[in-house]
């Protein structure tokens, strides 16, 4: 087959930053492995598999982040290019369900991990709610794979059980939890067990049981960082939780916070051997972000991932022809789009370097002052606006500032933020429930997500939801056998294909 | 290379009404020719290229349409793919132009048809906006090929223009026209000439300019189907107009009116020839459909596009190792979404059944209402409503006619349209402009856009903006070469891969 394309060296190379060991970052940028196409690798069964899941994740995700670190300075735009979108292969991938053209993270992960459609709610079972199909981790730790779980949310979320276990509510934490060491998988690594001791908390703690089953628990950074391929069965949980037990945003992250890079690279620490691996690694808080219109902690988190790829990029490096990369979504959240009415044509990304930290954690800092003044006045919590976004009011003696210009809210979007204000301070079943409270604030806090829409409207970017959506997902495939990956399909041939490539039938 | 999805004849076939004869439909559905990848078209140089273009088309209005025509029926959803949506190879292109990244058809139509980057509303001229790159029309001409050019909007509008002129402005429409024969091309299909006169009407009409140049001007329906090769260089123009002298909407389009299908098949009769040839052809009301956010016309005319296609799937079942069809969009317009922050993750596409006209046509029968009646009232209007639309007001006696209930109006809903209504009812000139009516109305008549604002967020779907937006979208591919239209690239690459696979560098 004469593909041209192949004959060019695709020198996409992330400036991600170096990370001298496990958590330990250098602030130096280094040029990292190169994505190179290359036709020695079709074909080749892949014995080191890397499954990327961006939960949420859609184009415009994906280009969103790009143009944030795109160059509007010289005169010509630009978009930067992520490590994986100059991977060779990329198909489109369709996401309904067998219930909703807006389908969920528990049956769009069982179409990925387990290759049937089953209703949105669902985790690993068929659509009768009973039967269980075969996984793709399951088949391949048969045929003698380790097997390794990652994800930024809690490691008993819809998307990573979707890939350990088989439950008919993703709600059924407690029973995903105690199916987790059933799978005898090799690696979990990231968020930490959400209701550990169930609904009611009055369960025997999950961490206990997980570890009775022979599991080594790592929740200290140091602790985590010692994990290699002599640590048998383990489970690396955030030393650090945000938003019910998850790892924190990346905007979030302080130095020294383990990132998903991190849990990625000590993954192929613990996994590699000589049969070889998969590796699931889900950026989930893309999804928690995109739910809550809030774009620059989605984009944050785009990076997060892009710098979790460049780990395998870098692995497969080493082992060329046996490596297969993908990366894809499972779903497309809030019907994000790179422009907004009332900006028309015009965006503006940089308003949103101004954002300091993500909605929640700007939720939990109104929620101390709130405590500490429950009558708290709304010229008392501007200032905070102010510095956590850069939204500046009407009247404030920086409104008048050229360079502020763009930072400063109109009378319209004042008024806004006032009416949200007043929602926000009352007791959640007081809130005013309608249709246009559905529109404007979803279920989330109508002062923040008030906040995020303003500031994204600025910047040019839209949402029409604080739900998922109904949008193909691409699929960006690199290495052994990626040539398989392209063209138009459905989320479960992405199963199917993984079944053929890695001949597990 | 071991592609083995190659093996799998993708029996991907488009249930279209087959034409017996250019414009004379039959109703009985046929099966037409099937989409197959092959391995024996790699490599191959085309002799015949199709180049369709679905105006602000992106993966949404794609899979819009497959979900509307999707299968609801049997307790599993599914969707309904198209027939390009099967073509064996996929790329993603990024849109942004040299000075926005939500660019317009002007600069992304040069960037497709000349492979540079240039401003917004710039056509066929370098970013100095004086030089001109050899478009690769002008380039295959020089090799002896056969052009034609058809749209569903004017021929002079940018897309069509970026393929045959050169200007600094979309807006310099006479320009524009006297290029039309300059070109020399062969064939030019579709909508009429915008302000054929000039801006002033003061101008020698451009048909008859176009005509002194040696072309034929069939504008009758029995004038263009007599055309075939030995026509010579031929203008068929739309013998119906609707908006600005396009060709109908297919929502609007009454039996017995020729359809873009007609255009590409009478395309094929007048261009096919022993050096073979170009034909690019424009869905151009995708774009003006999405840009008043009428979701029903948009997927309307992606299912005219779609049958369109099937002419050239069909062409290329006769010469399937020298035809290459590509199925591309030039941007996304109007942020369209499925999936709606009120509906969540419901959607009901049927809704948009009741839907019989488009938002122009609609806006149409209301003025002629308004001449009629200038003190027209609100409760008057409500029946066209209802009957173009299938909206039925709270107080309506259908209201409580259960299988209705879709379709009655919130009390919110209803306000929202009484308050449209009165806008409607100022003169343009006298309307509310402010930041809510930028959101609300953009400048559409605030009637039509609310009315299907309403049946979109009814049916699942949200939009964010009356412009263009900046999401990448879908090349499809197939036939000679298509493999190299596989992977994530820029739109001004699918110039450099023509040229390349054309060899006329």
């Amino acid at each position: 087959m004469k593909r041209k394309i192949l004959a060019i060296l695709l020198s996409v190379t992330a400036a991600v930053t170096m990370l001298t060991g496990c958590g330990t970052s250098s602030k130096k940028e280094v040029k990292n492995t190169e994505v190179t196409a290359s036709k020695s690798t079709e074909g080749k069964t892949p014995k080191y598999v890397f499954l990327f899941i961006g939960d949420g994740m859609s184009s415009v995700q994906i280009n969103a982040t790009q143009v944030y670190r795109g160059n509007n300075t010289s005169g010509q735009i630009a978009t930067k290019p992520l490590n994986f979108t100059g991977f060779p292969a990329v198909g489109l991938a369709t996401t309904f369900d067998a219930t909703s053209f807006c389908p969920d993270s528990a049956s769009t992960g069982t179409s990925i991990s387990s290759g049937v459609k089953t209703h949105s709610g669902v985790i690993g079972l068929n659509v009768d709610k009973t039967t269980k199909p075969e996984s793709i981790t399951e088949k391949l730790k048969a045929a003698g794979k380790k097997i390794g779980i990652v994800s930024t949310v809690t490691i008993n979320h819809a998307t990573p059980a979707a890939f350990y276990a088989h439950v008919p509510s993703r709600n059924d934490y407690y029973d995903i939890a105690m199916q987790l060491p059933e799978s005898n998988f090799d690696y979990f690594g990231g968020g930490s067990i959400y209701k550990a001791t169930g609904d009611k908390k009055d369960k025997q703690d999950a961490y206990e049981v997980i570890k009775s089953k022979g599991y080594t628990i790592a929740n200290k950074k140091e602790d985590i960082q010692k994990l290699d391929s002599s640590s048998n069965k383990v489970y690396a949980v955030t030393p650090v939780t945000e938003d019910s037990g998850s790892m924190p945003y990346t905007i979030d992250t302080k130095d020294g916070d383990l990132t998903l890079a991190d849990y990625v690279s000590k993954g192929i620490d613990i996994l590699d051997n000589d049969k070889g691996f998969f590796l699931m690694c889900e950026s989930g808080k893309i999804d928690w972000a995109c739910h809550a219109n809030d774009a620059m902690s989605a984009i944050k988190e785009v990076i997060g991932l892009e710098s979790a790829v460049q780990k395998a990029i870098d692995f497969a490096g080493k082992h060329p022809d046996e490596t297969l990369i993908l990366v894809t979504g499972d779903h497309e959240t809030g019907g994000m789009t790179i422009g907004y009415a009332a900006t028309g044509y015009n965006t503006a990304f940089n308003i949103l370097d101004k954002q300091k930290i993500s909605y929640i954690a700007f939720d939990t800092l109104i929620s101390k002052k709130k405590e500490a003044n429950p009558n708290i006045s709304f010229e008392e919590v501007m200032p905070m606006i102010k510095e956590n976004f850069g939204l500046i009011a009407p009247g404030d003696a920086d409104a008048n500032v050229e360079a502020n210009k763009p930072y400063v809210l109109t009378s319209y979007e004042y008024q806004k933020l006032q009416n949200a204000f007043a929602e926000s301070m009352k007791k959640a079943d007081q809130r005013t429930k309608n249709e246009e409270t559905a529109v404007l604030y979803g279920e989330y806090d109508p002062l923040s997500v008030t906040i995020t829409h303003i500031i994204n409207n600025k910047a040019g970017i839209g949402w029409t939801s604080y739900s998922h959506t109904g949008t193909p997902v691409p699929v960006y495939a690199y290495g052994a056998s990626s040539e398989i990956f392209e063209g138009s399909y459905d989320n479960t041939d992405i199963f199917k294909k993984l079944v053929d490539v890695c001949k597990v039938k």
